[in-house]
């Protein structure tokens, strides 16, 4: 504390010329937030952090089309709150969280007497803030053209970025120096995925993590994104800066258009001493709003299967009249494969029943898909209709019989006004057929057309949905929306998100390299879960056609530690039925890894490297470890602290077996049984691509 | 008819480079198609009228992403049939339609095997043809880019043009040689109006009509626009060729994007020999579909008030908590002269049921006035929320003992996807609250932005709205929305649109030339009704506000002769009340004047002079005559030869009265009642921007 004492004491000259400076540390005085306000009226802000300034003098502000909201004001007032309060999620890694902030709200008036308040919250863990814009007479409305808030760096840190695509974020992760960041290589037709932009060679996308040299650790995100284009980074690749960039609506010059009061989302930066700091933060669910929704007692953790990598790997098609699976995507011969059948949901609804899953996807079950991809058309699929051969009466009543819910799909093919007018239709029809949780998709380019996937209406779209299906008691996936951005907190039914790169592109394309899972969750998953689809067993694609070359890019034991490490409370065993039955003994950990969890904690964690947790499993006594590397092998000891003291548990380790390697010998996995109390130490061996999962009851 | 055969067989060695060459005339002979493929697969036609070529040969097809559809052709078949029919419409300026014309379809494929099929239909008042292309293995989709269809013209025609305007039809027209089209002038800041988009200085809207040099006129229309682009025409002013051009989406590249089968609006050439020819065509009609609707019962002719002159006049405003009137469009000073309140309503619904009236519209009843205008937000309007200081229980119960109905308003702002969301609530709410008619309205940009009012996916809206409005047996009257093509036979609940300059301009801008009306008979009402909103008594806007200078540029009594001339089964007294009661005895034509009608006569015409018509009312002998003139007093001779011979009639003339003058003396009206009998001769005299009103029962 003395050291950053001193420290300001010493750069405060550095300030002198400014007009107004306020000053907000967090509860523990290891963050410091300082807003200032030079003499030409231009907002401003610096963070500092454990001796440094983590974000050197940076701008803040905005330009619209009413009025200069970057320059030009007079400060008003400032006030500064504590806040302590400690909430519960409805699922998740932890079933308390403490939000304990000291809060500054400043607020100043420009030359058009526009109002502007900035909201302050400064965490022990990091910042955020926010712009308020309050009613007043004469002004309705602000046309944002640009956002002015800059990220000064203090290095050249270490960056796992993605390209600014505008839309998806379905790329796999650069590391560089920022000086070194270049979209590029991105654009390149090998690379290239369907309908991504990428406009800007030196914008990525939030949460952006990056590493100091000292090996503090900070990340650039955004919270409750709501009614406002999602922030992405541009780069300043020379002086080390970031600059706030707004994806635009179809008018390439507006950003987003709001009525007041409105304001907007969080922008936060998350601060730690190391990786694991970034892991354990929940600076972005507490910035979000409490949850909206009275009662939460339909909402549950949902461990599924489904009619999908089966189509992935070529198996079968989702279109009922044409011969479309992921090698020809538009093809049209007849061929017979379609997976959505009545007889073959009903082997899913079998297996699901048999092994305990809660629900069975099924994807293609659904009329439009002979034409969907890549042809921008609107009107396409219906939400209500299913194939012929797909009799829905039956098996609504199977699956009752089972005991086993059927998860709904809704892909849009990204025609969302059209999504939008059958919505309420789609999710009365899903309640008459007794389903409560559907998986949406997003994929192409979005109609209305000129928008994009992270633009301010689409944003909108995806709390819409959020909101309705939450009105239906519908719990909600997405895929292909803008990343989370904790909303989940709000809508608790929005259980889930892909907005990332899945587990599929394994199976059709380059694929996710080993160190892809060992970034995620320092930077995709700090908004909220993500439906990987984890569980492939059969990780090569040979075995279903034999000229194919593509594999998983990781172990068979990796497989199951990734239902650890990626937290999400919607889990699917991914791979078919067949492959699970070949090996049951593996799979038993897939069938007892729980969904939700009373503590969790980050044993060891390298962003790119490795990350190994330990869960509790909510209100038990049941440890869950999950332990992943990259490419590299990895031997760590854990030390079981974390038990209670004077009581044995069972272990049950599923490790990489001898000679694994994800390329070459992707299925080897030991399981072994082990006695073990609080103290001792379990040795883990991980192969190249490997990890290792262990339940200790 | 010797005089065209002899004529082809001149000119057919012109056509001897051609591969293929199909022929077909109008039932009676007068007009010709005649398709050609020439030797390089380019698909052409040429049309002949009364010994002329009105169209000489013009290149058909269309470029798409997919395939080239405009040459490369071969030849497959063709085959002529002829068709005669007679309907009925539910309402309208007559009884019945015939539709008699023979047909040519020609079958063709490309060099990529895409079939395109050209459905050519001859009238004897014109041609129609539109393309189409058939369902067919491995061809789904076809993304269209540009349309080649061509129009060449056999001189320098006079024509009467409004700007190829994305956004609005809303302009004055301009009358000049097809050489001289030039549309600058109307980008111009005096002139201009919100939201118009006019990017090209020769495009110009159809329907496009035009004088030959002979008297002869022509006229290029569209029919039955449905999942297209609206078609505009690129003039080629050196050439005096039109082509067609099709209303982008976002994406300035892609015009439409269809799923196979698909057919194409059709284009529309109407010929006759003088004015009142297109006057009398039904071509656009007969081209439209039959009614889609199995219970017409419920469909009426709609007279109506409304709350809405008062607020175009400054004594009122839409808006509850602003100062939102037509002068001050975004202001917020308190002012307590929110037009839709009850009190206020409750004196409309008074006025109507005293003077026979079916309907009250108001403007202004629901949430969103206070900043919708010119600001290109969404989710701004609720259709379901009342002001408060609107009881619209109260006034639901009121209107039902007074017998009148409510007419609702939708006013959308243009934010499409947020009225979509809202439709089904809307219309359910209309249905209990006892209301069967909705006039709807697109002010401003469109969102889905990026859209245009005459693009695809609004055409695909407007169309969406007729239908579901008819599946709740609502009339709807669209506002604001492409011009219309004849729909309304298709969707005979869409009574009416505006699509076009209302009277409403004249009381806050330059106005509507005295021609104005005579002029928009030609074109914008081939397609369907307008709801002009005539039946001003007060033309002067001085009385409102002492320093307001603008008129009405009519006399009184061509206000009243409008309700003839404009044919439209949703017919609006537009003026205030009070001003009626002042002069009941003139009042009372608008009362008398029928919706409907059993025939119509055109007993003289010229485009941008003068129409004189005389309609009989439905299945009655009363007939009704109107007549006006631009800015130039004329004198007519009417001879009454339609009426039944040996019957006595009483005619009731609303002339204008001594030294009226649209501008300087616009208010005498004498009325005169005279006894009529077939054969006898009605002198007119119009003033100066005048008209004449006469009932003859």
């Amino acid at each position: 504390m003395k050291r950053l004492i001193l420290f300001l004491a010493f750069v405060a000259p550095l300030l002198l010329s400014a007009q107004t400076n306020k000053r907000v540390f967090s509860p523990q005085k290891n963050v410091m937030l300082e807003f200032s306000l030079d003499a030409k009226g231009n907002p401003g802000y610096r963070v500092a952090f454990a001796g440094i300034f983590a974000i050197e003098n940076s701008s803040l502000g905005f330009t619209t089309k009413e009025t200069d909201l970057s320059g030009g004001f007079r400060f008003v007032s400032a006030a500064i709150t504590s806040h302590d309060e400690t909430w519960k999620p409805v699922m998740g890694e932890v079933d308390h969280i403490r939000d304990q902030h000291n809060e500054l709200l400043v607020r100043l008036i420009n030359k058009d007497e526009y109002r502007m308040d900035i909201r302050f919250r400064v965490f022990n863990d990091g910042v955020g803030f926010r712009y308020e814009f309050p009613k007043d007479e004469g002004h309705n409305t602000l046309t944002f053209t640009d956002e002015k808030t800059a990220f000064q760096m203090g290095g050249d840190h270490t960056a796992w970025w993605i390209p600014g695509d505008y839309n998806s974020n379905e790329h796999v992760y650069t590391t560089s120096k920022i000086s070194e960041i270049n979209t590029d290589p991105y654009n390149q037709a090998e690379v290239a995925i369907s309908a991504q932009h990428i406009v800007d060679k030196t914008n990525v996308q939030t949460p952006l993590t990056m590493r100091m040299a000292d090996g503090k650790h900070i990340s650039i995100a955004e919270a409750a994104l709501v009614d406002f284009a999602a922030m992405h980074l541009q780069a300043d690749v020379k002086n080390l800066r970031f600059k706030a960039f707004l994806i635009p609506s179809p008018d390439p010059a507006v950003k987003s258009i709001n009525t007041l009061p409105f304001h907007t989302p969080w922008r936060a930066i998350l601060l730690s001493e190391d990786a694991a700091g970034i892991l354990n933060s929940k600076l972005i669910l507490n910035l979000n709003d409490p949850s909206k929704l009275d009662d939460v007692s339909w909402i549950h953790p949902t461990k599924y299967v489904g009619i999908w990598w089966e189509m992935h790997v070529g198996n079968g098609t989702w279109d009922y009249a044409g011969g479309q699976d992921m090698s020809s995507a538009t093809g049209r011969a007849p061929h017979g494969k379609h997976s959505a059948n009545t007889a073959n949901t009903k082997k899913y609804i079998d297996f699901a029943a048999k092994y305990g899953f809660d629900g069975v996807l099924v994807e293609g079950w659904n009329t439009g898909w002979e034409d969907w991809f890549g042809k921008w058309k609107d009107e396409v699929f219906s939400f209500t209709t299913p194939y012929p051969d797909y009799d829905i009466d039956e098996l609504t009543r199977y699956a009752k019989e089972k005991g086993v819910k059927i998860i709904m799909h809704h892909e849009t093919s990204a025609a969302v006004p059209s999504y939008e007018r059958q919505m309420d239709d789609a999710y009365a029809y899903m309640k008459k057929y007794n389903m409560d949780a559907v998986k949406t998709g997003y994929v192409g380019q979005i109609i209305p057309r000129g928008e994009w996937h992270d633009g301010q209406w689409m944003v909108n779209h995806y709390v819409r949905v959020a909101d309705r299906t939450a009105k239906n008691h519908i719990m909600l996936d997405a895929h292909e929306p803008v990343r989370p951005s904790g909303l989940g907190r709000t809508y608790p039914n929005w259980v889930a998100c892909e907005a990332a790169r899945g587990n599929e592109f394994n199976a059709w394309s380059r694929g996710n390299p080993p160190e892809h899972e060992t970034i995620l969750p320092f930077n995709r998953l700090l908004g909220g879960p993500m439906d990987y689809t984890p569980g492939i067993f059969e990780t090569r694609m040979s075995t279903y056609k034999a000229d194919k070359t593509e594999v998983v890019h990781t172990t068979v034991a990796k497989q199951l530690a990734l239902y650890v490490t990626m937290y999400s409370p919607l889990a699917m065993a991914a791979d078919l039925p067949e492959n699970y039955e070949k090996r049951l003994d593996v799979f038993q950990f897939i069938r007892d890894v729980p969904l939700d969890y009373s503590e969790s904690r980050v044993i060891n964690a390298s962003i790119g490297d490795y990350i190994t947790y330990a869960r509790r499993e909510k209100g038990k006594d049941n440890w869950y470890i999950g332990s992943i590397t990259d490419e590299n092998p990895r031997h760590f000891d854990v030390k079981l602290d974390f038990l209670k003291a004077g009581k044995t548990y069972e272990a049950t380790i599923y490790a990489d077996g001898p000679g694994a390697h994800w390329k070459d010998n992707p299925y080897p996995v030991s399981i072994t049984k082990k006695t073990v109390r609080k103290g001792d130490t379990l040795a883990l061996d991980l192969a190249a691509g490997g990890g290792c999962a262990i339940e200790i009851k």
